[in-house]
């Protein structure tokens, strides 16, 4: 049986970039050796890291000015990396989510935060507006796509102070006007690669206005001097990102991604919408996540949620069990989700209708 | 032509880890999915990490007041989350080569740090004794295996103070007598992993003393109490790290280990000390270090280095060039490599003589 993977991450990947992991695993680059035994320093691993970079920025058509690393630790360690390094007094913060919450949180070890902003009370069913966010703010953070309740800021906001940006489960998914941006960051297991490397697009000149004392491992300068070689990059999943950038390039970069991505998703937001058994948490159409598509019962067949999931299952549906903050469903949509695989989910959804 | 692997890092793995793991690439676990698009909270990986833990405790007899945890960022992240935990004012530290110098910096931006010896002056070509660790350190620091200088201390010191240990490149090369540190940690690229983790070995008492803020990736009471999988760990980098511990135990585990390392080290090191074309940079025969052999050419022969280069290079033998700090050529001989590599290289070395 085919297995639909919707796992929230981490996710599906390309299958190139599985079937050359894996090669490269057992024979890497023509040296005899596998990937996970050379050295990094090594001329066939150092174009791995070259080209990852380069093809990283020429995807997201980064300006001058800004860098990008790879560094370890995930996204929860940028989480005190962005504070360490771009918080003078004062930082300001979109809850959104959970992970957006955590950010924020994190940050109180560093100065004053603003919690602009907040949808906690409503479970985070949606993306707050209106708001206003002190001028005197070192940035402005915010978590573009939330995971868990599938909502997406799906464009680039126009802010008064340097805008920071978690973009771990939706970069790549659409064209980002980097030039918008002081800090993009973001854990590489959703859209990118396997768990276990953690990208950066820094403004330079962002860096280095800071008085306190920043560890060395901590500071992106280090990771920008060195070109992501300080110590001993995580190999493997960097040898994978490239898979997937490649991947990307060959399917016509983000621009078609996004695409695909609004077709991938209108497919399936649709059927929750007509379907009479399920509903979606999130409200606002403009709000709902193109990655992370949440669905729960209508209220009237709640106590058939247990037997749509053993359905479901059954079928090939993996890893579709919504977060328990939310409940219900959670079918993660990331870019290499084939439309096929979200056909398989709405005829599961369409005959569970009909049964009932 | 077989490859023979002397990289001193990333570095040789046994066979089972790189077969094993790229075939979790491909299908992990019977999921019909790759290890790369598996959710880290699944009970199959979820499996893998206890696994890897318990195995982690078991082969190095630890006993029970220690936790283990595996995080990202490399050795080089601790040499900041060491004092982060466990400086309150003062620490002491051993220079006994690149990485523990880079460690012992690092602490200077946490409180005072006394360097108790150094072998700096002489290239780091010993392991200075005789030193005098302040009563009033909070902990000190050792490097045990200087991978660039090839030398090691290879039993476990009885010190005045808390002992910390960075064991990357020794780490399961031999017994340890865990009591007998407070903190053991390192990079897993050389006798565990590919790299993208990094283990701690934890007494769990002697954490929570500070007055400190601690960011919470940094604290290490956040990955003991969440069992590793505070955020999401590196996967992969894991699942080999359990591959290559279950080559451990069927190989006898760490004394049957040390048994063979020091039988391997001695082939080498008896025909460098015998062959009138090389000699150790190590003079001491007890700081020898038996992961990682340094040999240079005697004063007259200097002039054949490249040659001695090329000859064992068209032979198959990898990555033996020496650092550039000390010249001259470095095998590195971790657990994993086979009495037949060495005996390739010394083979290498008699013929090279005898054309000279």
């Amino acid at each position: 049986m085919k297995i639909h993977n919707f796992s929230a991450g981490p996710s599906i990947l390309p299958e190139s970039t599985i079937k050359n992991s894996a090669d490269a695993v057992l024979n890497f680059a023509g040296t005899g050796l596998s990937l996970l035994e050379v050295s990094h320093r090594g001329k066939e691993f150092v174009a791995v890291m070259d080209e990852a970079l380069a093809l990283f920025k020429e995807l997201l058509d980064i300006p001058a000015g800004y860098e990008v690393v790879f560094v370890g630790g995930g996204a929860s360690t940028q989480f005190c990396m962005v504070p360490y390094n771009l918080m003078q007094k004062k930082a300001a913060y979109l809850n959104t989510g959970t992970w957006a919450n955590k950010a924020l949180k994190e940050a109180k070890g560093f100065g004053e935060v603003v919690e602009v902003a907040s949808s906690k009370d409503s479970i985070y069913n949606h993306i707050p507006k209106g708001y206003e966010i002190p001028s005197d703010a070192d940035y402005f953070h915010i978590t573009t796509n939330n995971t868990i309740y599938g909502t997406e800021i799906k464009t680039d906001l126009d802010v008064n102070v340097p805008l920071v940006a978690d973009m771990s489960s939706d970069i790549f998914s659409r064209p980002v006007d980097v030039s918008k941006y002081t800090l993009i960051y973001g854990g590489a297991q959703k859209n990118l690669a396997p768990a276990g490397v953690t990208f950066a697009i820094v403004k330079t000149d962002a860096l280095g206005k800071v008085d306190r004392h920043i560890p060395t491992m901590l500071d992106y300068r280090t990771h920008i001097d060195a070109g992501s070689m300080f110590n001993t990059p995580p190999v493997f999943p960097i040898y994978s990102a490239l898979q997937t950038l490649k991947w990307l390039k060959e399917m016509g970069g983000v621009s078609a991604m996004e695409k695909i991505n609004i077709e991938k998703a209108a497919v399936l937001y649709d059927e929750i919408d007509r379907n009479r058994l399920f509903k979606a948490p999130v409200v606002n159409v403009e709000d709902r996540s193109l990655m992370n598509i949440c669905f729960i019962m209508n209220d009237e067949y709640k106590e058939l949620e247990k037997e749509f999931f053993d359905f479901a299952s059954s079928r090939g549906m993996s890893g579709i069990k919504g977060h328990r903050s939310v409940g219900g469903f959670r079918a993660s949509t990331y870019n290499a989700m084939p439309k096929s695989s979200i056909q398989a989910l709405v005829d599961c959804m369409k005959e569970f209708e009909a049964k009932h």
